[in-house]
């Protein structure tokens, strides 16, 4: 058996954050104060940058009062980070973790988190520093490949499918046509946990959209057309990421038209672009005068006191599993993912797979869970409904 | 003492809905249910519309199980109307009422409601037909004129405080600019509510924008530039009410320059726009990079689960007392509405107004409430903690 290598630890929060991503790094602290092989555990500020700056916080000796509150507090603690370290970076990355002794990495991110790792460990190897890389999962989007699903994507989708469910009722009370933007890139996993929010038939969302099917305009006007008419109203969530069957996404499509067509002090490159754009496309095609968007926007990832129970406990589950791995001699890298065992009663299982296995591609949501390109399938609720945790309870006055 | 009129009574719910907007509705059905003046309760489904149209459903025999759920189910269960009875559609109103046999009408809702509903019983009068109408309190604009405040407030206000909150944390993760419009039209009551959100010293929200004063975009890009470079980042709540100092909104402004200078099929007529715009603003004229916006919307009056306890209760209150005053002969019309007899410990009393002083014009932020045209005063944070109940909690390292 390899002996135990000892040394110092660095855990490090990147990308877009979440509403548990905390829950993970107070899982990497808790666990790594019970282990031998790790002596001093380092925060790095704003993820890779601060590693390359210096910027670290000593984190083994915080209390366990504030732990305990940071873990409930949405966004990253120690900071995140854009930056996509090219070559050159990661050569700073790995000289820091040689001067400061650093064995240990604890990746907290997405697939380009997963990716830096990667080249990290591998860039350490060449120069014979024995260093163990581990990545963290998070990610709202639930786009990482081998994973189950993502810490992070079943708070953001419980607060999607609550916030509609919502909306919903909104709508029933004003009826028109209410369009919702969703987060999640270039996966439909989020904007497809908007489904979960339908209680009964009738129920919104009417309509749902996800990039991994295209969408043309004329389509989605006769789809809200039709909904609207057999509903009395239509509530419609679309992904930020909906696409034109050439591949551009309707935002990209609605930007490179206005940088033409508008005053060049009105750019309008912000969120709300898409929904707004939505909304006078019915109006005006259409001819229904109650039309509304919301954009859903940061909410999604940020808003505080509504996680999923499920949720923070197994982001805080993988951290302190991938502190236990990094405790077996044998493991140099992974990232820590969740295999489903059940679905009914719920339970998963940890596992290490490859960095490499996870890293820079990403995956979509499963043509299963797709229904004539403007619908989510039951599958997909049995696939997400257990990650939510209880929705609100709802009543109305057509169960008299 | 007069007699007692016995009859039908008619119950409606009017204008946006707020998230506790059937706590009034329970109440009342609850409430009625004890009175020996009240034969049969109907509500009216949409409000005002339902009554000219003849559609109503009975309330009184509904499950107490069934109710408590309504009751904590966002946007009106009766439907609501946007409608803005005239003085012949009060008088089909009246002749409705007649009809039915009905002498209690309850309305929920803003000060529009109030004049409706103080015009319908004036034409009854006039009718010498006995009709008692009581007005019941809702806005989550908090805009009422002698109401302490308005029940559908303290939900919206704890959403908005709670949002920001989350936000600031995740604009400190990811530090640039980050600008949050909120609800609120001409007060600024929903907005100024963002301030809540601070803990500590450099917490966000950096600025808060109300429309009680005009904002140029000089002054906004000034105040913008001061307060990154203090603390790195700059988090703005904007109310959707923001205004020139000509007294135009910045969306009236820019929804007329669009339609000049747009292509037809993209007049951004949503909520996105100010947001958009103001995001746009800083970047171009400030060169910081990372600036986004999100525009709060519909959620701020419909997300479920997450409403003041304070509000929720008071909300069912007013509406009880509104039946109970309906029981007291000598009263023929009013609205609810609520007295702060004590800030610490927080206690309100109920007392009728009469609508006249409710209806038609309401009321804006006072002066005290306002600090340099870009902040909120703890005179302000004093008047609405008691409403919104207790935030989640948050940690963060900086408390190490």
């Amino acid at each position: 058996m390899p002996s135990i290598l000892k040394g110092n630890a660095v855990v490090g929060q990147s990308g877009g954050p979440t509403s548990v991503i905390n829950q993970s790094l107070i899982g990497v602290i808790d666990e790594a104060r019970k282990t031998a092989h790790i002596d001093q555990l380092l925060g790095s500020r704003h993820g890779v940058r601060g590693i390359i700056e210096d910027k670290f916080v000593s984190l083994k000796d915080i209390k366990s009062e504030l732990l305990e509150r940071i873990a409930l507090t949405p966004a990253a603690a120690l900071g995140s980070t854009r930056d996509k370290p090219d070559h050159e970076y990661c050569e700073k990355i790995v000289a820091s973790f040689k001067k400061h002794n650093v064995r240990y990495f604890f990746y907290i991110g997405g697939n380009d988190s997963a990716d830096t790792a990667r080249i990290v460990q591998e860039l350490a190897r060449a120069e014979n520093y024995e260093l163990r890389v581990f990545h963290i999962p998070k990610t709202i989007d639930n786009d990482l490949r081998v994973h189950d699903h993502c810490p992070g994507f079943g708070s953001a989708a419980r607060f999607v499918a609550a916030a509609v469910m919502g909306d919903d009722r909104d709508n029933a009370s004003l009826p028109g046509v209410k369009i919702d933007i969703c987060m999640g890139r270039n996966a439909g996993f989020l904007t497809a946990a908007s489904v979960l929010a339908r209680r009964r038939p009738g129920d919104g969302p009417h309509l749902i959209y996800v990039p991994e099917v295209p969408l043309t305009e004329d389509k989605f006007l006769a789809d809200v057309q039709a909904a609207y008419k057999k509903n009395g109203r239509c509530l419609v969530c679309a992904s930020e990421g909906t696409r034109d069957p050439d591949g551009r996404t309707w935002t990209e499509r609605l930007a490179s038209n206005l940088d033409v067509d508008m005053h060049k002090n009105i750019q309008l490159s912000g969120l709300g672009t898409l929904g707004d754009h939505m909304a006078e496309l019915v109006k005006t095609k259409l001819g229904i005068k109650r039309v509304r968007s919301d954009t859903f926007g940061y909410l999604q990832r940020s808003f505080p006191g509504f996680t999923s129970p499920v949720d923070a406990h197994e982001a805080r589950l993988v951290a302190r599993e991938a502190v236990k791995f990094s405790g077996d001699g044998s493991i140099v890298e992974g990232s820590v993912a969740m295999k489903r065992v059940s679905n009914s009663p719920y339970r998963i299982e940890t596992f290490l797979t490859p960095l490499n296995s996870v890293a820079r591609e990403t995956k979509a949501l499963d043509p299963s869970y797709i229904a004539n390109g403007n619908d989510i399938t039951d599958a997909f609720v049995q696939y997400a409904r257990p990650l939510i945790g209880e929705l609100p309870p709802i009543g109305t006055l057509d169960e008299v």
